[in-house]
């Protein structure tokens, strides 16, 4: 019977098999590796956590927690709609050089590799992505509450659109992409969000 | 010594062998799936192929090929640049009804997938990538020409931007998304380039 990872291994430990699957992605991360970041042989990560895939679904849990509820943050706090997406972007372009790695984002990646492949998975991405974009609609919905917006704005194609391109935006930071690249794009967010605008 | 792939396997069986890779990328695709759909064994396709790495890489190289450059087509051959990029994006926005799959693009899963680990795979993303944002900005600059765009628009910012959101659609399309979710950003794209649109 599979214990609860978190109960077995230590917060840096978490972390550091959370950073594993982040920067190799499911299929690419080796048992091997796994094995010298957590101290547990084969054996004991069948027989204590379930296998490599429950240990990957635990870690994704954990990086939706710990990573992108805080990514996510601007878009919850800022009562201006159109600021709050700004922000969002602005710390999204930086993010390589915060993790210091050209790691993207976990669950982007996992949506690009699982989706088909594994419903548990899929479902966790499926998760995030709806709560991206309704963070997305609600931004947009205070914008045109407060009278920033044309009215002929489709609120729910536009967040679409912005979630869309976060998707874009990571698997683009995936890659030694220039910083130069990253940041340009929050000025063309800003022009299509300017588009949308009221004259 | 490996032969040169496309002198030993069929057209259609090349084909399948591409799909296979296309629908589940690299790393999970099961080598006795390749088995089964080249009619070769594993030491078949070691020693005739050099291995599952090198025949990942030819379809990958073909893909390109006979996938990316017809998709490309319309940013190359409409003379007016923005109605080469809604071409371009519009057409995108039926690729999971043309190929009946929600397969994404090969290259950009690819580019998630094993952009910090194959450098042969990477070397032909990037290429790829190069290849989309020059296309994007020679359609811009023919846009700007003909006095389409504001003059303050920087051709290269929104190139970036706009093979950024291929990305995201990609990504997206690898998934079941509803189809409105696809066409509705292609009207997105639109407002952005009307965004930058001489007054």
């Amino acid at each position: 019977m599979p214990q609860a990872i978190e109960r077995v291994l230590s917060e840096p430990v978490l972390d550091q098999t959370m950073r594993l699957f982040w920067a190799k992605g499911y299929a690419q991360t080796p048992i091997e590796e796994i094995v010298a970041v957590t101290g547990f042989n084969r054996a004991a990560i069948y027989s204590r956590f379930g296998g490599k895939r429950e240990l990957f679904l635990a870690m994704l849990a954990r990086y939706r927690e710990r990573i992108t509820e805080r990514l996510l943050e601007p878009l919850r706090t800022h009562d201006d709609g159109l600021a709050a997406i700004e922000a969002f972007f602005r710390q999204l372009s930086t993010l390589p050089e915060l993790t210091q790695h050209s790691m993207g984002c976990l669950l982007v990646t996992t949506a690009s590799d699982q989706a088909n492949l594994d419903p548990e998975a899929s479902a966790l991405v499926a998760d995030y992505l709806d709560e991206l974009t309704t963070l997305m609609r609600a931004a947009l919905g205070r914008a045109r509450d407060q009278g920033q917006l044309d009215a002929a704005v489709d609120i729910q194609a536009s967040a679409d659109f912005l979630a869309t391109h976060v998707l874009g935006l990571m698997t683009l930071s995936r890659w030694p992409a220039p910083a130069r690249t990253l940041h340009s794009q929050v000025e063309e967010i800003l022009h299509y969000l300017r588009g949308l605008e009221k004259n």
